[in-house]
């Protein structure tokens, strides 16, 4: 594999296979569902208007509490057939992009099967040495519903509803690194990458904000919740050697970490021919 | 002006003024050439194949010197009779992308009027302080040929032929700022940004390698040649200042700079609604 096989991976999916979902009356698609999921939510004539073309949430729930309560209970009922395996208990706000006032909130697990829009927050831990930058690198507790035993960030999480970004880097840098408030505000907004992706949970749609938490040589990260199994300090040699033999880092992380390789000048364009290309791949855009 | 009207500019191109320009026999355009333009160079048919629908460079030219050749014979005719005003003396080569082997070489000053994919060096020149990196600006000759008076980097230049990026950088850093070779040589590259625009020089298709350099607190720069008129510190919070409130910064240069605040915190997306409208409009994607 290369740098750019590993972004590409970001940036898969099958229209085909898709279609829109949006509100009535209205043309840009929020997200998209499988072709049989649609079907499914046939049996939801209430909360769905479901036609060859694309399924709609109905007009007649006109704001962000009816539209929530229409579809909680429509989720709630699937979930309890099985429809979604997994209830992650968190509302995430749906939107048309960051920024503007989220027209629903919908729980996690359904988020994927409705390819919607979902944030995130990475944060890059690292170490500052005279060799560049050496970065914090996770295990993945083997029983997550997402990418078990996957490498991770020192810290990442969805974004629920009704958090700030800073608030969501610091609760999950307490939870997943057991990383004090104070040392986790210093963590730095350095951009934000979008991917769209089939992945078995289903359709990913996700902006992803990255920060960047430079860490005292001293400071050790210790699992706090049974999120990650334990934490190990790495070159970024070793980071982007492994990103280009395996697939071991979860797959957006990957996409994280060849960013934060980046912006640290640990990508050299005279010596990678395809510099101009991770670069465009890591916004989704590919020449051939 | 928004940071967001401030990155349109650069990505502002009315396609129907333009047919695509590219080799016989080839289906990717390695540029656009104006109608105008294009008609002119029907007097040159040993050059250009011209018709409706593109401009080709004939197949009979297989290689680099071939094209390379006829291409400066009909150029040379061109700035003679005044078609190409400014003649720079200096070769661009043309490729497809970065890392692909170059075409043909192409004069500078015709480069835009063959809309033809060009790289440059910017580098961000800046010194650390408690507050965060504060940016040295340059002030661009009155007399220069392209953005006369307008607002620059420490250094940045177009990339000729025959030289590595970095050696750009230290040629340039030598040539515009005074900076010694050894301390120009710890210019980090941090990624690159695309854009394709309408200017008054024609349409600029370019790749720009970024660079950081961090200098220390004592370092002056001076201008060398009679590119730059001076030097000045400028806080991040009045070059984002300026760029809302003026084009005082050259096009690209804005561009630049927004990144450099984007990957240094300088933007924070809790404040920012438009924080994803302005990460994907510098890589060329707008929603609206």
């Amino acid at each position: 594999m290369s740098y750019l096989d590993r972004i590409r991976i970001c940036h898969q999916w099958r229209p085909e296979r898709y279609r829109p979902f949006l509100l009535e009356g209205d043309t840009q698609p929020l997200g998209w569902v499988g072709h049989d999921f649609a079907a499914r939510l046939k049996d939801f004539p209430s909360a769905f208007t479901v036609t060859e073309a694309a399924v709609l949430l109905p007009a007649r729930y006109g704001d962000f509490e009816s539209r929530s309560a229409v579809l909680e209970e429509a989720l709630r009922e699937l979930h309890a057939a099985g429809e979604i395996p997994k209830w992650r208990g968190e509302d995430y706000g749906i939107g048309r992009r960051w920024g503007a006032p989220p027209l629903f909130r919908m729980e996690r697990g359904a988020v994927p099967l409705f390819g919607v829009l979902a944030y995130g927050v990475h944060v890059n831990g690292y170490v500052m040495g005279d060799d560049g930058p050496r970065l914090w690198v996770g295990k993945r507790a083997a029983h997550k519903a997402v990418a078990p035993g996957k490498l991770d960030h020192l810290v990442a999480g969805g974004q629920p509803l009704g958090l700030s970004l800073m608030e969501n880097v610091v609760k999950e840098a307490q939870e997943e690194a057991s990383v004090p408030a104070d040392l986790a505000r210093l963590a730095r907004p350095v951009g934000a990458l979008r991917y769209l992706c089939e992945r078995e949970e289903g359709l990913r749609n996700d902006v992803v904000f990255c920060f960047d938490l430079e860490l005292p040589g001293d400071f050790q990260p210790t699992p706090n919740d049974d999120e990650v199994e334990s934490f190990a300090l790495w070159s970024m040699d070793q980071v982007l050697e492994r990103i280009r033999e395996s697939d071991d880092f979860k797959f957006n992380v990957a996409l994280v970490n060849l960013h934060f390789a980046l912006r640290h000048g640990m990508l050299n364009p005279d010596r990678e021919p395809a510099y101009q290309a991770i670069v465009e791949g890591l916004q989704g855009r590919f020449e051939d």
